[in-house]
């Protein structure tokens, strides 16, 4: 494929505020954007050019939709496999599916992680019975996560096996659905790349961002992160590794734990835009977002080395109310997603300051 | 007025870049926009939330527009002062109409320059008559320059009369419309400052410009400009004195010319963003769009201090076409405006160039 025209549309599957800030991206860029999303007045949608608004699986509306774009993409890995099937005959879709069906399925993904991409990764089964559940704990020991293979983010559908004699609660509480269990990372820190590959195959990496969690919910993003045990020349080779594995265009948040001696694990893949790379909006480089939109429009991926320490951090439910004192901080910068309800625990915006200088 | 609600609209006059890039920054603080405009499909208002397509002076449209907004600014001087007027009933319009009506006659804003805000100015007349033209050159000497009073932009709508023996040809060029002429300044270089003045009075200027026009209009702008002749602190002192005397609200671009010697003069004022201030995207501070946002919906004024010396150039016309080429330059940041039409002189986008840290 060639770079697409000045003026071409893009069309995101998903309104929420990763897609909002991939439509501010496009913009800037001169793109046109089309949204699709179930719901109407989505902080995508609303600033979008055009949006459709109907279910993922109506798929007279994807046809239309993706006739309407020159090339397609999503915002979250939750989309329906078979919207994006159907979009595919039309137009583009990057990243394509193989990407989506190894992210939407925690058991196909760390299948893929070990086998394909050749990454470290946790101990891991799939559980179908409570009794093998047993015999997971049995063999590598607890703690123990057990977690729906599907559907599941910020914390949502897993439950900690502390030991062999919560198997029977823990499977109780997640049964009857399709599960997985893993070993427990016994990691000191965790850290993101924000990866970029483009239809050329050129790849760009930011620096390690360093992230701190709260209520299992993303909190604080740093980059670059400090890197005391010198992990960074890894992190990257496996990173390459994952993206080349899944012939990747677009751009892919991997999280990594780091272990006590500088062992690293991949924690997870997102084959999407992420929330610890939000950073890169005021890390004086090209962002995620504009990273993204040239790497699937077979622009030439841009500019990646940051000029300043940043730290983001998300403002969670009713923090968002306090943008206004926080705008004032110097050096700090205001991301409001402009989402009609303030839900407790829903992402809201985010704040990123600058520290200091690289 | 106390601080807008978050969510709450901005409605914006005119739908050009300096629109589009105001929505932009207007979404990125979580506000919603509105834009009108007389034409559909325009930068600024396929990308808002909201527009209406109508002529300025449709009395109707702009009361329902209005009600609409919870405050309302304009991106271009030309919008008619009735129709400000009539805004002004039902909502804030800021900078209010006192800004407008004096930068919509170069003559009512030369005047005020000079009388109300003690602000060093070229000598300027009004020309009604050849004669009085004449009484000009021979006072004042040439070469001067003889202008319309409204609606010139990018060196249109002006002459310039080298000798006596231009009076005429002049005259009859530009006659039949109210006419200005002023002194020509023997500048050695131009710049401007973008100023901000809160709801509350606060002030915030960001540092030197230095511009380089070509045909008559703006090619390319540096900050912080390099100050030989040590001019900052008067300049400062000149802006400050034209935001107080306006009262003003909002972001402003000053033009300034420097003589030899360090004298300067104001060549004139916007009341809006400006052109010369589009470095401030890339230059690690609250760019100027933000700085307006905020200035007009009561939030404090960002930070000014920039981090990098930038230098932004304007895509005219087919220059656009480079943007593929531009953005694959390491430091350098491509903004496209998407204009349906690439017109000869036709402002397309801008690139901001990081040169260096400051």
């Amino acid at each position: 494929m060639t770079e697409l025209n000045k003026g071409a549309t893009i069309g995101i599957f998903g309104g929420g505020q990763l897609g909002r800030m991939l439509v501010q991206a496009a913009h800037k860029l001169g793109f046109k954007t089309h949204v699709y999303d179930p719901f109407d007045d989505t902080p995508a949608g609303r600033i979008a050019d055009n949006q459709t608004i109907a279910p993922f699986e109506a798929e007279a509306a994807v046809e239309i939709f993706a006739n309407c774009c020159d090339v397609l993409t999503y915002e979250f890995e939750n989309i329906p496999i078979k919207a994006i099937d159907h979009a595919s005959q039309f137009t583009n879709v990057y990243p394509d599916k193989k990407a989506l069906q190894t992210s939407h399925d925690r058991l196909v993904e760390k299948t893929f992680l070990r086998d394909k991409a050749d990454t470290p990764v946790v101990n891991f089964a799939a559980i179908e019975t409570m009794n093998s559940l047993s015999e997971f704990v049995h063999e590598f020991g607890a703690p123990a996560i057990l977690k729906t293979r599907r559907f599941g983010y910020d914390g949502k559908g897993q439950v900690k096996v502390n030991s062999p004699r919560d198997v029977k609660a823990g499977f109780a509480r997640l049964g009857g659905t399709d599960l997985i269990a893993e070993s427990f990372a016994p990691f000191v820190r965790e850290f993101s790349i924000i990866a970029s590959r483009g239809i050329d195959g050129s790849i760009a990496c930011y620096p390690l961002t360093e992230n701190v969690h709260k209520d299992h919910r993303l909190h604080t993003s740093i980059a670059p992160a400090d890197d005391p045990q010198n992990v960074s020349d890894e992190a990257h080779a496996i990173t390459n590794k994952i993206l080349k594995a899944l012939d990747y265009i677009g751009v892919m948040g991997i999280e990594f734990f780091e272990l006590e001696g500088g062992e690293l694990i991949v924690n997870e893949i997102a084959p999407r835009v992420h929330n610890s790379g939000h950073w890169t909006q005021d890390g004086g480089c090209t962002d995620q977002f504009e990273q993204h939109i040239r790497a699937i429009t077979g622009m030439k991926l841009g500019e990646i080395t940051l000029k300043h320490v940043v730290k983001m951090t998300n403002l969670i439910g009713d923090e968002i109310l306090h943008v206004g004192t926080l705008s004032q901080k110097p050096n700090t910068f205001v991301h409001d997603y402009d989402k009609r309800d303030i839900n407790p625990g829903r992402k809201m915006g985010h704040v990123n300051e600058v520290i200091s200088k690289v």
